[in-house]
């Protein structure tokens, strides 16, 4: 159930007696309290003296996986395309900054940002070169949005690694808090011409990622120059100084380290858009520009490796669209015959995830849990035989299919096709 | 201006080109693009190698300052009792988990998350124990809130040191995404009986901080035991595996490695309640239970220790308040004789903090500059005579009273009083 925008964050159920009893039942509770319990509470100790960081608990493991891309998972990370972030540890909506997902094309450059420069020129009036100061000196914006790699999912085109845990599936979308310049703002900065209805956008790694971006009025208005990252200056790996964020966008238009904006009255056709990041379709022409990412979810819990007991069990995952906003999500927990709607935990954002949960009891017999969403242009994330029949096999981007998790009698679960 | 709840996070303001040359107006550009410009921007160069975690750029310096309280700011971290948030090197509304806030009585216990368990009792039908996993599976909420030491601004009591930074004057509140398990449905689980209108929360550290909480509708509507923290687990310094979050009360009431919930008629008047943190006012007898935090805002930059130069600056600051949401924060650049509305940036949410912004031409002459935040319940921030008046200067806690920056000929920001 949606929480209503006047009381966003604010729990939208306020639950009944009833309710929670049904929400408790199931529950394999440590035990009733005796009057003895609370000495068999471990004991309170004292601790470490305070610092400069709070560091993660060393009982936390959280890691990303580098990776090299489709069938070659375990790599040496110098040989790594693209590093995954761990979903399946994850609880909320932000994703850590140290464990965002990651992708590069030559490593990751840590540039000087009193040096750092961004030149915006082309079809305008005034180009401008702005420095760092420059920028944070400009109105801001801050917005949560997720970014997902176009190859997200692109592990289960083809065949099902029964072994993939939802890091390997879904690893390359998270969700964090940005903050930078409008677009908008440097557009009417430089005075962009009415004819220039494209931007390119260069980043300074060594690859020199650079992608044209068609200016609808909703790119205009949604993207932004970012300097922030979840409070902080970006990371590195994220594109510190400043990388473009174009909600919804294909991640790869999220340009990193980025040194210039371009604007003009057609794309340059950068090897980028005509080669790397195409989409072969079923009758071999392979599909241009197809930049926003599709409606999307995932069950984060119980997902791929983990093992469940009979009883009841939380459904947890997360769902996003580079369409809008997230307005329903639905789980079977019966091989996609019957569907229940799911409660969104939280106030579901534009163009950034949303957690949902449902409850379940699962009565100890094999059986397959899939999740699927919509969001508020319509838009419902499609079952794999309906993405298949309508894209084919050649595809290697742009994978939503709706992900099933197979559970078999010993409670083990794992990636399946359907 | 605020963004209306149904675009949230999306800019409210489609800035017109007037709008903008206005807001680029006085900026001290890096320069004009010539033919040449790209030449000159710093080259492309490959980076490092993918990893599991993408940490901090090698100039980005963020650390929290360990004090030793009132006066005795620079100390041995083993004798600190708090580490506070560098506030003005932070954009955006999260603080990084690692970054924020910390303020312990008897240091930061690393606590077996497999080991630890909540017993919940008292003036109830049903007493449990439950351990990490039970709490997990019970329904979740995901909710972004503030939490400030109740001890925040005792820099400015009595009087004004001109080096302190807003690190130092205001580092004592951070703003966090918080999951876990609403009180309510714990409420409901163990069956409180209806006299019980008070609840002990205990901690696990060595100190055993327990307060007593007032069992008001609003307060069983909005508590939670979280388990998560941006995303992830808690970390340590910050109650891990799960701490009481109390949405605007004080600091030391979201209880950090919580250990039990106990259900009572009456408070059970602990010593961190009856010595500790009591308000002592100016006829020399002390209030007790003054939970809510205040109305409050502080200009983060320029701020402290800063310099500026004549031409455009960008203020920027935070507001919060414990009664609700920040409606209206207003800045004064002439020692609060005139005012001027501020724009907030995104969406100001129930008990979080939220960014204000306000772009100012600085003639170069010397001045002040002052905040001031009014929430949706109708409280203004006092300024600080008005908060004296009040109060006294016997107080230790509860300082809002507005944040004064002067500013001299040179450009260098000082702490003042007013």
């Amino acid at each position: 159930m949606q929480v209503p925008p006047d009381r966003n964050h604010v729990p939208s159920v306020r639950p009944t007696r009833r309710n929670m009893l049904v929400a408790g039942a199931g529950l394999a509770l440590a035990g009733p309290a005796t009057a003895e319990t609370l000495a068999d509470i471990p004991d309170r100790a004292p601790g470490a003296p305070l610092s400069g960081h709070s560091e993660r608990s060393s009982y936390v493991k959280l890691s990303r996986i580098p990776e090299a891309g489709p069938g070659m998972r375990h790599v040496d990370p110098a040989d790594a395309i693209n590093s995954k972030a761990p979903l399946q540890e994850l609880v909320g909506t932000i994703t850590p900054s140290d464990l965002h997902y990651e992708r590069s094309h030559s490593g990751v450059p840590d540039i000087d940002p009193d040096v750092h420069r961004l030149l915006v020129h082309g079809q305008v009036e005034r180009p401008l070169v702005l420095s760092l100061d420059d920028l944070k000196a400009l109105p801001s914006i801050t917005r949560t949005v997720f970014i997902e790699c176009t190859g997200n999912g692109w592990e289960n085109w083809k065949a099902a690694d029964p072994t993939l845990t939802v890091q390997n599936t879904h690893g390359l979308v998270s969700n964090n808090e940005w903050t930078g310049v409008p677009l908008r703002i440097l557009v009417d900065l430089v005075g962009r011409s009415s004819g220039s209805t494209w931007m390119l956008a260069e980043g300074g790694d060594g690859a020199g990622v650079a992608r044209s971006i068609p200016l609808t009025d909703e790119i205009i208005d949604e993207a932004f120059v970012a300097y922030g990252q979840n409070g902080e200056p970006l990371r590195p790996a994220h594109g510190f100084p400043i990388r473009l964020v174009t909600p919804g966008l294909e991640g790869n238009l999220h340009i990193k380290w980025l040194r210039r904006l371009k604007f003009g009255d057609r794309p340059w056709m950068t090897r980028w858009e005509t080669a790397r990041y195409t989409q072969l379709q079923a009758n071999g022409t392979a599909r241009q520009f197809q930049l926003r990412m599709e409606t999307n979810s995932v069950i984060t819990s119980p997902s791929g490796t983990m093992k469940i007991k009979p009883g009841r069990n939380l459904i947890r995952g997360l769902a996003w669209s580079g369409h809008g906003r997230i307005s329903r999500v639905e789980v079977s927990t019966d091989a996609a015959t019957t569907w229940k709607e799911c409660r969104l935990v939280g106030q579901a954002l534009t163009k950034a995830q949303v957690r949902f949960e449902l409850p379940w009891d699962w009565d100890g017999r094999p059986t397959k849990i899939v999740s699927r969403s919509t969001d508020d242009a319509g838009h419902i994330q499609p079952d794999r035989a309906t993405l298949i029949a309508q894209t084919g096999t050649n595809a290697l981007f742009h994978y939503n299919a709706q992900q099933t998790w197979s559970i078999d009698l010993s409670g083990e679960v794992h990636n399946v096709l359907d």
